[in-house]
């Protein structure tokens, strides 16, 4: 499996992405192509003691800029990495491929790029979400903040399909995230969407209020990109603010502090269950080759981890999986 | 000041409400007048050895149903204690109305019976949430799932004279949520809406990302009622799975009990400030009464607060603010 890794996206960019790309070809059955300016590569390389053996490198001179308007990856910035790395997957020049820049430019360079599977409308981005006693895929979260009914549909097949395939969830639970459970809740995209799940192949739960997603409600959560943003980073905030509170507790003085040390096993345990860079990157689903959007953030682990899921992705067939479902929803006359 | 209160509105109605209006009578300086089944209210009060000393009761002989069509209040139930409440309050026979019955059927009642403040386009709920090191107003989190420019730009308005008047916060900071924080970020209303906040005559500190809402981010946070939905039910969702898995960490073995055990006082402070009985219901913002609705599972203390929440509202001369605010907008030219 030949995984290709943009070397120059993300705030810890290129130190964390070829160390956790070390990482990857030490402990993965994979091999890494990285794409980037080759003299920055090697000397960062050099200057860490990073080994580059068995990884290749093809050079890209540009970087893209995170405040670029994202379709500037096909004009001004087409030989960044990440517009380079896009380029080798869609000449089949690797199995899948890893970055950790620009989400806008990313979903655009993958949507017109690599390109879209036939038949679906719009990709979607779908992160893993921990949640107490499970994990859901929130779909999607960013890429589309204006969506219609039918590409909601689709990204419940579409999520459904990744979390059977990759998690190991069997008939995942898809729900419709919405305000109220009742199916005359919400606005008109979600009336008709619930209209459209109910007809679709998956295992439709209906709508799910927002409360019930960290307590394990649904394996797959669809929205609109605005809310599937909101439901993310609402969750990032919170989980550290609360973590950050509980930690004032533990540090309030000697007393606490000794406590505090006999409950750290557990707590560790804990904050690992919460910990993103455990799941890797998100999936931009309806991409017609395994693309995985790291988050900016990614440090060495999240990147080695997001190689490791993008190896999975392309190794258990998501993408075929998605293209025959698409295909069986055609000959009964299902719409999607 | 004479609040009116419904008995039969929430879960846990009418026993915490009785409890909670007795609290309130001998606390506050207000009085209260219940409105709901007379007979079961006395019923009620005597078997639990509440006194009803000083309170009024205004008969009803409904209570609105939960899954009724929420118009339905000012046909089929006009003689629920919500609306007999309604039309007390839009009489003139009290200074402020409080219930934790059904949302939709309090908004249309609320809308229609009392009536909205000239010139505000729609009511808005407003509840208080707590953040780390600071609260926040959301608005609007549910009464209207689909809005306008000038709605949300109200919404801000209205806010911010509460948050400045009730809250005793100096010259709130109004943020629009949205999914990054430049003005070119999000779709078509929330693009308006930046563009007619920064006219606005409150401190617009421009987008606000949900990540930073539980940071203390801004003190006003201007949203449709869906995100604003998602946004309130995720926090409440969140904080307590959240909580939960920390019992867990704590009730492990004897050691991490005994741990636990002196962690408890700041715990139970930390705790605390997430609260949400503590800054009693939402009030419905742009009605030209002050009109609280209370969560629905609110117990005794959180409608003593909510009544307490009303008596102010209606004391501080919060909706008289937000006509003039109106009014100065029409003045200088200024669009809400």
């Amino acid at each position: 499996m030949k995984i290709i890794v943009d070397a120059f996206g993300g705030d810890n960019a290129p130190l964390e992405v070829l160390k956790g790309c070390r990482m990857a070809a030490d402990e993965l059955q994979v091999s890494v192509v990285l794409t980037g300016d080759e003299a920055a590569i090697r000397k960062c390389a050099g200057e860490n003691g990073i080994s580059l053996d068995g990884m290749e490198i093809v050079h890209a001179s540009q970087v893209m800029d995170m405040e670029a308007d994202p379709t500037e990856i096909r004009t001004a910035y087409r030989d960044s990495s990440m517009a380079v790395g896009m380029r080798l997957l869609a000449d089949g020049q690797g199995d899948a491929f890893v970055s950790a820049g620009s989400t806008g430019a990313f979903v655009v360079g993958a949507s017109t790029i690599v390109r879209r599977i036939k038949g679906i409308k719009r990709a979607a981005l779908a992160p893993i979400i921990p949640s107490a006693g499970g994990k859901f895929a929130l779909v999607d979260c960013g890429a589309n903040v204006e969506c219609r009914p039918e590409m909601l549909v689709q990204f419940g097949i579409m999520g459904s399909i990744y979390m059977e395939k990759i998690l190991g969830v069997k008939n995942p639970r898809v729900g419709l995230v919405n305000v109220g459970v009742e199916e005359t809740k919400g606005d008109e995209l979600r009336l008709e969407t619930y209209r459209r799940l109910q007809l679709a192949p998956v295992n439709f739960i209906g709508n799910v209020e927002a409360r019930e997603l960290p307590k394990n409600g649904c394996d797959v959560a669809v929205c609109d990109g605005f809310t599937g943003n909101v439901i993310l980073k609402l969750t990032e905030g919170l989980s550290s603010a609360l973590i950050g509170q509980i930690k004032g507790v533990f540090y309030k003085n000697i007393g606490t502090k000794l406590a505090a040390l006999c409950l750290k096993k557990g707590m560790m345990e804990f904050k690992k269950t919460m910990d993103y860079t455990e799941y890797g990157g998100s999936m931009l689903i309806g991409i017609s080759k395994p693309v995985i959007k790291a988050h900016g953030s990614s440090n060495a682990k999240a990147f080695k981890n997001a190689v490791r899921q993008a190896a999975r992705i392309a190794g258990e067939g998501v993408i075929p999986e998605i293209e025959k479902a698409l295909a069986q929803m055609k000959e009964t006359g299902g719409e999607a």
